[in-house]
């Protein structure tokens, strides 16, 4: 495959912005990788590892020429980090994100890239977060992992084409809807089961026995509450980013939880199996039960 | 090590009652293993697997003469087995049970084993129990794991520490307590995390998008909702035999998400990030996070 990426900069050299960028390197899929970040030692890192090829340290002019700019730094620094590269962009230049929340970054887009709303492509690789940094960086990321596109109703076709073939070169399955679908979706897959696992751990830790009880945690919590382990930082910003639906989703899990209590209270055995079989025959079809787990 | 055990009976040899037969044979801790169960085919699967020495028909004479009876069958037949057996039980013939809850356990023992009750060990070894069947069992199952006994007042200190010295030839560490605390302890870190686990997966299932929504979950969901998968009847009944401790942590957890909500409604991103960082660090803390993952 030759070249279809001249220049890529890439905001935000970390665990995504560091996989996209080795992954499209190890395709042939780029010709040059400029970095920008806020951090010299994390730069220093990329470029050693070879995950760039250069660090720029002023956002506009690294943009110049460039043919895709991924903005993988955190929801908070995006309106920033728009704000800075928006005079500087080029007419072919498409700017895309991978941000795990979309509604507020079409919003963010709207706002401080008015004139290249068209060249802009909300992205979301669905690839696990709870590592973080360069270091983690790896080419197979992205591999057999969905890449969510939600443009906007003025993004160009030939832009999302070109964010498209980026993500598939990545390894990446490709597929599209709406910023407002994808936050309902993530919402429910993603932000609620992030929040729940968070509440569980914070109430167990706040007891006055809450290090016995860890210590009689078997594997089942283990896995339960692996993602409470996340950054608090991003989940917060996920959390107040994604809100509306969140609560939402919270409201409708709180109904399930009234209706599980009622059956508990009232010792019904039937109607709680019913509830297991269907949970547990749903998750083995999703994913089958392993042995060798 | 010699033999501590002349003779091992063992009810219902599936996952636990079969790894518990191939360590402590393993070990060299015991001399002949009897299996007794309702299935013939499970069975003669123990038999040519080497796991059972041989199958007995009658539940009564098989225990004749044990110096340890493992009561490994679902809690819904721990009664008939008991009823079974209590005509023939030894002086010499300690029983113990591999049950998740052990409250109930204790009172079936006085219901059902009351001249016996100075010999019976209730016991909950703390291994995953999504897999099932002989098929699964496996003579490391308990190596590094917890085994938790939970003697009644009346049991006698030579028959706790029968049982103590067999799930140590197993591997495992062993601790006490009492019934009730036991549950108590296990409702928090096991069966609200099941029941919080089923209840997402069965309110997702039922809706109309709900393989679309299992086509967007990623490694954060599957492993939040890996315990959904497992045995509905058990649960059912590990739900009903704790059921007033599992309400009360029902109770706390609805609590603690009422919070939550209240947090998300009024966007208070400072609350949401300090309920995030004390999970996340408590979490971490308990079991660091592995870059490997």
């Amino acid at each position: 495959m030759g070249f279809q990426l001249n220049k890529l900069v890439i905001f935000g050299v970390g665990l995504i912005g560091g996989s996209f960028a080795l992954a499209l390197r190890e395709a042939g899929a780029v010709r040059e990788i400029v970095g920008v970040g806020r951090t010299a030692g994390n730069l220093e890192e990329a470029l050693r590892r070879g995950v760039i090829d250069r660090a720029a340290v002023d956002a506009a002019s690294a943009v110049q020429d460039a043919d895709l700019v991924m903005l993988a730094v955190p929801v908070g620094q995006m309106a920033v980090v728009m704000q800075q590269i928006a005079p500087c962009l080029g007419a072919h230049t498409v700017v895309t994100d991978a941000g795990s929340t979309k509604g507020d970054v079409a919003a963010l887009a709207r706002q401080y890239l008015p004139t290249y709303r068209s060249n802009f492509v909300p992205g979301h690789p669905i690839a696990g977060a709870e590592k973080s940094g360069v270091g983690a960086a790896d080419a197979g990321l992205f591999r057999g992992r969905q890449a969510v596109l939600t443009p906007l109703p003025e993004t160009a076709a030939e832009a999302v084409e070109r964010v498209r073939l980026a993500w598939q070169d990545c390894g990446a399955r490709v597929s599209e809807m709406s910023p407002e679908n994808h936050d309902e979706i993530f919402a429910a897959v993603s932000h609620l089961p992030h929040l729940l696992s968070f509440a569980l751990i914070d109430e167990i830790a706040s007891r006055a026995n809450g290090e016995e009880l860890f210590g009689y945690a078997a594997s089942g919590f283990r896995d339960f509450t692996r993602i409470a382990g996340s950054s608090p930082e991003m989940w917060r910003d996920i959390c107040l980013a994604n809100r509306e639906a969140l609560l939402k989703e919270l409201e409708v899990y709180q109904a399930q939880l009234d209706r599980l209590h009622a059956m508990l209270e009232q010792a019904d055995g039937a109607a709680l199996e019913l509830v297991f079989s269907h949970a547990s025959a749903a998750r083995n079809k999703w994913i089958p039960q392993k042995n060798s787990d």
